[in-house]
């Protein structure tokens, strides 16, 4: 059950290695590397124009109107952490700015997805402190009721367990459980490997009718070609 | 009647050169010249800045979660094509990514417009292929039920023929039926003559009151200057 | 009571000294210096990146489809002006294109805030008039109803009056009486003073639990710590 | 192309046996019968509980915030007509009350499906006329610009031509191509004889995977049981 | 300016004559007879069908998820009165539920606007105490931060002032200044006195085109009919 | 991970003393009782007046446009328990109709939840089956691809796990954890037993803010009150 008031201070992160791997891919690749789940609504879009992350998840719950945990948080972040914050309820308010954000990369904080909304965004993107957020909003918030930090959220649509790996860039914001970090690092890395000769191949003018084989599939389902 | 597992292989493309003339105008003009018909809705956004497009319609139906079809449209587009691809269902799923459009580009289509997903969006635009969409998404699709190819569409609340003229630019897409793909760029040619006239006048400090000569209707309707 | 078919000719501008001092700080300050009100909804973005504005509202009623209000504006405003459009019914349609943004910036207008669509974006960016509305779009209106020009409107949420003081920047778009013009610019010039030895804290790895002396409070509200 | 400015008087509208054939069936029902095309969008819902119709199409394209083109509509309505209205633009103003619905009644309508707003909600109710709209508003409309009447229209997605049938349920909206109607209804009448046997079945305790024989293909696709 | 942390004791509510007498009228006739202004959006709707009410304005400004003006508000309730809650930023949050309905009924209120949501409406509509309202959601709310009673608030688009009339029905809410209540009242009795007769020649199937006299008109814009 | 391809048989239920319990109390009680925590989000609405219902929930992962899972979960229900559908990405397909209904009512299903569509309202409120949905749309699925059946779902923001309670009304949906279903079932109990006399309380005008001890609070915290 989902509390608040608590402040988890050992989580366990996925290994370094993992999250390594895991940032050298595309959320797409990572995605389809999963068996295409763990991604959030694409209501979750970068503040800038080139944003990307990949990290280990910090999570925090927000209380509607009310930072105050985003404090709390910053306390908790580690070098290579990427905040993800949820609310107990939908809110497009500016829950964070370009002085938290200060905060959080002097902490080694390499970015945060939030599911509501942030400001100061053209001082982020001086600072080159990705977010992704479902709105850009000035309004303020508050410092008055508890939420909690470190506890399983849902932000924007995804299940999060604090240490899961979070990777992010213009296509959207996927969540990679921290047990599966390897074997999901693993499987995009082969998914990549047969992507370059696909690529080329494509290029040269082949369909993807024959290099897929799917005429005969689709002649089987009905697919009828008229004149 | 919608048919689904059909594809029509001979269109009939607009006339070339009508297609070029209208390429030389925006939306808003070619919109205008067809009497404040034919626009897309506005949640067609490019997925980069500065992308545009002008070409011949061939028309995708897709299904859920499916993009089974755009395999099979490829091989039907020809140079100065423009894929539309609408869906039987409303849907924000990554229909489309890098690979296609390596496989419509080689095939020598000019972009997409999708009422639905796209995914890679960093990709295609250092490849410099535009794409119009409501969603950015990562989410993959499979390829397992049929839609059809070059049948009538609604792609994002309007008609879509195979053959019709796309034009696409930032202020959103608008189909040109291709029997009046002429005439529409004929009056969109007059249209824009007499903008530099007016954009002179306006600059010089003429009210569009005076220059329209408003101010007579207007009394007539009954408005009234207080102090 | 809003009424239509008016146009009231002389305003009340907020003083160009404290519109010229509240031009220098950003929408979250301003807002924040209000006390935390006065902000359009989230919906109300810049049409291109890095567009800004700070000027004395002129404000438009428009009717759904019909910008005829917009030209009869235009004599009306006055250099360091901002036009404000709301319209009597929610649109997205195109009202105000290059054209209109020509006249305006000819009469010194500094941009427009549209609670509707605008067009024409490439070429407002160009000209470099900034504009912040709730969408893009090609449809273009016709000129036959009449609306207002300087009555209060409320657009995007937020009531406007003739004369008040409109910041917009990429966090947004704040609305301050002119009768607070003073006030407000004071306020937020007090807030903004403050940021920089607060930046200079958490960039030395001060925590907000520490600066803020968040620790107590925190506990009393029940906050509890877990390993 | 949309034409504005168009009346059509000769319209051909389905067969009446058609008609009514298809009248005794549901709208999901019909929908399948064409092979799950056809539907408008789930925002269309009826205006009170219950309302249910079946008819032919008598196509309206308004212009934002104008009704005008209702009156001329009504003169083309005949007995077993449903008229059906599209807008330029989005637009959820009240196009339609209780007087149009006294004239379209007098008529011989049987309903509206409008893309847009309705009023006088409850007369309509107490009338008995039943309508399908995107919103119930109170908004007026004025009587000044020319759509068309009995063109093809999209209406929430779907492409409406003059004559069609429509039938409309608590489960939305679906469009029967007039030349397809009577094809549609014995495929709609074939599909509802299996009905009552399979709810046999089910009450039976009969589970779909034994009915439809489900449990190889879903063990081929590769589904694991677990405990 | 909006200003937080103040309640307005005295106000000057609409002559009670004339409220009584726009009792008489539904939404849709009293915002024609203010010339087509003053209405919410249409997002707000009665929590249970039949919900209608009228009366003057109490306003209340909400923090984001806390209701705490509510109470404060409660005191400030005189008999006939109509709670209008707007709140500092979009929430759906269930800021009022049956307690504080029976401390507002026990004090004379004859229902609730809210630009936001409620809960606990089955018991709502047991006790007949109509609410309008843009969500119902159980979520609750905290009593924490100040709002304000008896200020000018914008709620779901319109500019209530308190002692305002309130007329609100299944066709939406509409706010009627006080100042204007007879004026309006009386152009409401006056316009309803043409509607029988309307209602009767429709019924006689005489035609719009001929009763409003359309058809110069349409003929002069350029209708053209065709067969 | 979410797994596809999954149906865990062996599913711990809350138990059933405490369902039982938890059936008395509305979803607003149950909510606050859980510490404001646990709702699913407000777009989740019952199909019909007074649908209501309290079980077990059997999670059940869609893919979009496909159906299959929920004969593959029909097998899993037993009495008492309530099917509780997500969806691999935003859907508002009617998945789910009366056959389905009729064989989740045989297994002894007590409704569903579902993040998505649902068709045959009629019949599902003829026969009593209790459905809680996001649209209504009559749009049919397919039977391709492998989801989940017990596996950890989110639904409408909610993160559900197979056994956890379900509580459902017209003020919304929520999910109580197996494990504290008996804390929160006596939570909500005392949390209703103080009901009874605050209402009676109110009815006889006392004011929230004496019985609640508002009046020091509000004045510490600023608020004025002014004539």
């Amino acid at each position: 059950m989902t509390q608040l008031g608590i402040v988890k201070r050992n989580i366990v992160r996925a290994d370094a290695a993992a999250v390594e791997k895991l940032s050298r891919f595309g959320v797409a690749t990572v995605h389809e590397a999963m068996g295409r789940v763990g991604l959030m609504k694409p209501c979750m879009r970068p503040i800038y124009r080139g944003a990307r992350l990949c990290g280990t998840a910090v999570t925090i719950l927000l209380q509607p109107g009310d930072n105050w945990m985003m404090h709390v948080a910053a306390e908790q972040l580690q070098p290579g952490d990427v905040a993800v914050a949820a609310c107990t309820t939908d809110s497009t308010d500016g829950f964070f700015g370009d002085l938290l954000a200060t905060s959080f990369k002097a902490r080694g904080a390499r970015g945060l997805i939030i599911d509501g909304g942030v400001r100061d965004v053209d001082e982020l993107e001086k600072m080159g402190f990705p977010v992704f957020a479902k709105a850009i909003h000035a309004k303020g918030t508050i410092k008055a009721t508890l939420g909690s930090v470190n506890i399983p959220v849902v932000c924007a649509g995804a299940l999060v367990n604090p240490g899961d790996v979070i990777v992010a860039d213009t296509d959207g914001v996927v969540v990679v459980p921290a047990a599966m970090a390897h074997a999901v690092a693993d499987a995009a890395e082969k998914r990549e490997s047969f992507e370059g000769e696909k690529r080329a191949k494509f290029e040269a003018g082949v369909l993807g009718l024959d290099m897929y084989q799917m005429r005969e599939p689709l002649e089987k389902a009905g697919l009828r070609y008229i004149d």
